[in-house]
């Protein structure tokens, strides 16, 4: 009793395991690319995906009496179990391949073949019941089913991934109404500026990161125009003239997304410009996240040698030979993820500038970057949410301390004394030491009353009429 | 007499040429600045957007009972005359500089100032009649002033940009039209795939264009949002608090562009997102643009050893030392200037994460980078629309003649003898040099008049109602 | 009986498996790192450097009188367990972590105290008989220790990479050998240029190989340098004076490296050049494998469409829907792996740019990009030298005829007749469609002899003394 | 009588201002090529290595006996005037060019054919005397020519950044040594580290520039590979077999530079590995300057709300708001310097990824970055030594007081007391706000004496003998 199939394709005959659903092509495929040793199956969505994909083709074709419908109806039966989680370990073949995801197509058509079978009652790769070109692949290519599953695969993802960045608005949110009443130096080139309140500052966090959920949320819709229907290079060529319109229609029913049929089929064959879109706008969300560590790590350094304005909740002892030092880890790996992102944006760009005429065959890699920047930066927002932004305290008297003793209170006097008598007052406070309160009420230049009200720190952090002397 | 008029600031006098418009701040961030040996005026939308943006300030302060009535008409005059050309000399720091902007602002200011004090009939450098940043900088910083600039003079530049993708996207929407019969192979990976014709290829080309100027209009209308009002972080400090919402509608009035004010301004003032989404949306024009020239170069490459399939219009001998041979120079400098484009993508994006706490320091480099980014854009567009695509002939007996003895032609066999028969048939074309007509007929698979009807190219370019045997 | 055992660190209690030999601080490092899913162990370089250094460590702590014997020893025969490949499983941190990679240093700390104990005879967790940090990591810190094991690690990265390199090398030369009489077009711009051989064209491929690799092997020796003993920040508090330098001699020994101590210990704790420099020759490296396979996938392009000069070994069935295409998917992947590792280097980079002050933090992911693209790139030449380069084929007679019927011929007559008159040979042949050789013996520029003489292709693939008339 | 003078090339006639010394085919690609606005003349090393090329061909092609030795002379002396700074307003075309520098060669042979003629006593355009093609194009094609141009002027280019780093280097340097004595923290990931020597500092800082210094001499070493001799392809087509030799041992009589000719011309005519190499070293450079630069901002940040251990000299007022606010421009544009260079480094990589076959027609993009990337470099160190460095003053009190006042110290205690004691006294410091050295005496672990001599903060900031307890 053997333990392996034998299968053929126009190269020839290959063994595959007698048990595996996968076939000859996928068999290939493994051979052939030992790059990246992570298998499709990595990446859950995109099976799901494909499943959909072919689900709606099969439907799609049945419905034009192109296809028998009990193997449309076996074909169906298939892809439910991989969507419900069965078989995705069958989706072997490597997420770095060439072919423009022929092997990844092939892999899909052949699982789908050999468990539709079964259900029809008959034995892995007896072909000639059900065909994975003929019947699974039907009126599709690898050129359509590719980027069709690649987009809805990533609609899914980006949604998953706006709401992480939600969870991270909150918790910034939060925060900033919790610190609504801590005053503290803003800081402008590293240098003291003028008062504002911490609540202020996380408070912009938040709107940044909500700004950031809106263009991913605009991105996301642009990724919702699919090809099915292109066939080969977005000609048609073998596809019913209403296929297109009913593949779309059937894949919307079941996908429950307003996915849209593109206008220009050879067009969105061969434009991988989407990705570069949404990869840019990943890029973008990195940046701001980047940012956002950035600062956190700047206004925790410390605990007496920097700003200390903020505490992160400690996570972790921070070091093997310093007892006691306790480290910014959580913002500290968030701006790794940042770098990632923004060098997978790299990698995006030239695979996508390297399609050539009919085809952009760099599709594998631009939807594995997508994928890692996109699983990543989910993982940070939760991370950093969780695990740090809920956790921070401040530091009031000190934020206070700052404001009270600064130079650039200063500011607020430019409206009454002028530009040049400010800026000779923070001159002699810069060389005296002294306060920039003191100093005015030595020169006269202001009364007590009015400085009072002048400098008080509340009224600095917003607009304010100014009685004019 | 002297040549030369004494200025000072808070770190001392500095002599200033008499006649310059510029002042003491200019003058030291131009000996501070030898960067990139270009001078601001350069860019004279930035120019002229500095000019808008203090006129409407000056209205702004004037209209609250902030400013003189005449102070404010005499610098809104200067403004025009910065409007209608003139000055723009004047304006000399390099554009590559620190401090986030400050000298360009500074360098408004003076040169606004001293030209209203001669409006007003005073001289040059009489700062006590009218102050650079007592009046002219009223109720603004740096920090709201140079990115609000920026943002309508980039404004300008886009809707320039897209103009000249638009006259990209005629022209070869005009070629799509007049290469519609010319019947072609299409190619996937470089490999032979199934016919097509050349106007699918052009026409798909412009539909790029078109989407991508959509893309680029969106990221527009997010440039609209400013934050005058904001001063020196966000918090509105020395300004009236119905200032932000009054000199937005002056600069509403006098752009004519439809800019509103930003909801946080702390938040406006830090974040530098608006810019990196921009640079993706340019970089994804320059990729597409590319992968345009790409195509050319190679659709036209030959004459006698190439794809052969269009011309290009000679523009210039190709070689030194080749005799006969012309280049295809244009396509190969836009796909030098999209490789700049994407190179500047990256700066922008590690200079938008470079911003610390309340204010992203770094924009000098972007805005230079932007600038830089869309006028090699545009006039990429524009060369490559006028002195290539509009002047391209198709050989439409090459193209014929490689469609007709292609193996491709045996995809069109698929619905009617299946993969598998299909690809025998295939394997035996190589194997032979035959032709793929000869050999079904010789098999026997299909009669004459059946094959005639399903390997006319002409029915292959389309989707096509199948009638299974 | 309980599965677990509880162990403290400065922030409290955390409760660990029994049976695990990693310990509190790398179980807390678990909970706060999910980020990429792929833990230390999938380096197994890292985690045997990381032993090496302990060992190295614990020899000279205990040469130079600070660390028992017998503690020396179990800490040495726990590192020599890990070196045979025994504990991997134990080092269980995210690669992606923020700290440093203290909590890398940690992990290794834990293991290796937990199995020295136990060779000690005690249980796992007898902290007080061997402890983590005051032993294991004696006159250590994260900051000497995570850069020393990376540069170890990057070492044998490289030099595996390397041996990889010759394969692709020797493959392309022997291909250049067999294919040193195939006489071909050679192209500029993608326009018929002049002849040379195919086996010139595989030799130069060669021998860029070759010089990526001496550039890797320079940058391999840059990585040499070590910071062992620099303790937190390169000061060297809390070592011994002689440490330094023992530390390093033991880990010459240890790894058979010629690894030298950093002559500026500050320095090289903070300075993370050596990885952008080894990030840019990777680049390199990535850069011309894509150009090699861009040519391979041009050269053999077609069958009957396109250049078709050469043929790839046919892997896999190229199309789910165009039966017997076969596509250049070996060189499309090595495409892929050079657009990703091309992402990495703007990672390296922003990553190495970040580094503040003392300590570069960002170094996790710096390991994280190198060794993804060292080991993509290593994987991408061995199968592009076995899967694609030694079975190439090359179409000798479609390599000659294009020779024949070029135009690109006329070049060599400019030392005969002039430019002006070769290019109105060349014009007229393009116009007419005919052949140089008839051209100009109509024209009676040259004799039949003459001409037969200079224009024979063997002739025209090196330098030739001319006779000039 | 006419101001121009017509002439033709094989695509027909055009009129050329009859003072113009170049010719019809750089009039057709100033026409052709509007692009960056910037000239070829505004990188006069190129112009002046264009003209060491043409006569070292001039005299290499005459000591062969392909030229007439007047006509090499008057070739000679027309470089010659070049190279004395003369015409170079004649080099018109854009440095964003197509044609693979063709156009950049093309100007050269006409301005330098030209300007012959005149020395000769012939008028400008009298070709049937000297030809721009056939007599100063002689042996050469742009295929060797640019590229060996390219490379020497690149080596006079980096050796001036390498001075302009010196000068830098040596400045941040002198002060290490002047700040040798100043006690403070050292720092890592923001948090208090332990201490060091303000010196130690600015020395490794020193030895950083150091360092990237001796990388860009390895560079440069790799740039004086040239290629002359190649003529087309490499196979050098219409040279005389002793040509490649007889130039390159001219140039390297002129130059005074160790050119070497490649062992492989048709490798070194298609690879462009050197300049990617090159540019990855500029950008590991720009990569450290960004890093120093970041670090002098964070260490004067302030004046009383930062660390302020450091005061940068004021270079101008910072704000137009914020009276007195002095910010650190100078590093501020070094840091944008940077992010430039990196943002060229994708773009060079990018254009050396497109290289197709025999050529690398993206070669004057490469150039164009290469030069900007230089010129900003060398700018940003004479100016961040001149106007930044050298006047830094340290706030040593500050500095001190920091020190005294951290808990890092604890550190230190390690080896006397354990790394979890210390941690508990850390833990207790940062608790109730107490010192170190307090908590130690109430705890009884250590003497008075004992704590002196390890808290000793000069005994802290390097490796030291610990006697045991």
């Amino acid at each position: 009793m053997s333990k392996e199939r034998i299968e053929h394709d126009s190269l020839g005959e290959v063994a595959v395991p007698a048990d595996a659903y996968y076939g000859v092509q996928a068999r290939r495929a493994m051979d052939n690319f030992h790059i990246s040793g992570i298998p499709m199956s990595h990446y859950p969505r995109l099976i799901d995906a494909l499943a959909y994909v072919k689900m709606a083709a099969a439907e799609a074709n049945s419905s034009l009496g192109m296809l028998d419908e009990d193997k449309a109806r076996a074909i169906a039966r298939a892809c439910e179990e991989i969507l419900s989680g069965k078989l995705h370990d069958q989706f072997v073949v490597d997420v770095m391949q060439g072919g423009a995801g022929t092997s990844a197509n092939m892999n899909a058509n052949e699982v789908i073949c050999n468990r539709a079978l079964e259900l029809m009652g008959f034995a892995k790769g007896e072909y000639d019941r059900l065909h994975p070109l003929n019947d699974v692949n039907m009126s599709q290519s690898t050129n359509d089913v590719y980027p069709s599953a690649l987009n809805i695969a990533l609609i899914l993802d980006i949604r998953e991934l706006i709401d992480a960045m939600d969870v991270l608005r909150k918790a910034l949110k939060r925060k900033g109404e919790e610190f609504s009443d801590v005053l503290k130096m803003g800081r402008t080139q590293l240098q003291d500026a003028v008062p504002m309140t911490l609540g202020q500052e996380f408070s912009a966090w938040s709107v940044m990161i909500g700004e950031d959920m809106q263009r991913l949320d605009e991105a996301q819709l642009l990724v919702h125009e699919i090809n099915m229907g292109a066939t080969a290079i977005g000609t048609g060529l073998n596809s019913h003239p209403d296929y297109a319109r009913t593949v779309t229609e059937k894949l919307v029913k079941y996908t429950t997304l307003q996915l849209v049929s593109s206008p220009d089929l050879v067009e969105a064959t061969q434009d991988t410009g989407v990705y570069v879109q949404l990869s840019g706008v990943l890029k973008r969300a990195a940046v701001k996240l980047s940012k956002i560590c950035n600062d956190l790590r700047l206004l925790s350094s410390g605990p007496r040698c920097g700003l200390n304005e903020i505490n992160l909740p400690p996570m972790q002892p921070g070091s093997s030979i310093m007892p006691g030092k306790v480290n910014p880890v959580i913002p500290e790996v968030v701006n790794q993820v940042a770098f990632m992102v923004i060098g997978h944006d790299v990698t995006v760009t030239m695979a996508s500038e390297a399609g050539q005429l009919e085809l952009n065959v760099m599709e594998p890699v631009i939807g594995f970057s997508l994928f890692q920047s996109m699983n990543m930066l989910r993982r940070a927002c939760l991370t950093l949410a969780d695990k740090c932004v809920s956790g921070i305290t401040a530091n009031r008297e000190r934020c206070r301390e700052l404001v009270e003793n600064s130079i650039g209170l200063v500011t607020a006097l430019n409206p009454y004394i002028g530009y040049e008598k400010s800026a000779e007052i923070a001159k002699e406070a810069m060389r005296t030491g002294g306060s920039v309160y003191q100093i005015v009420l030595e020169k006269g230049y202001l009364s007590r009353e009015e400085l009072d009200d002048i400098l008080r720190p509340e009224n600095m952090v917003k607009p304010r009429y100014v009685h004019r002397r």
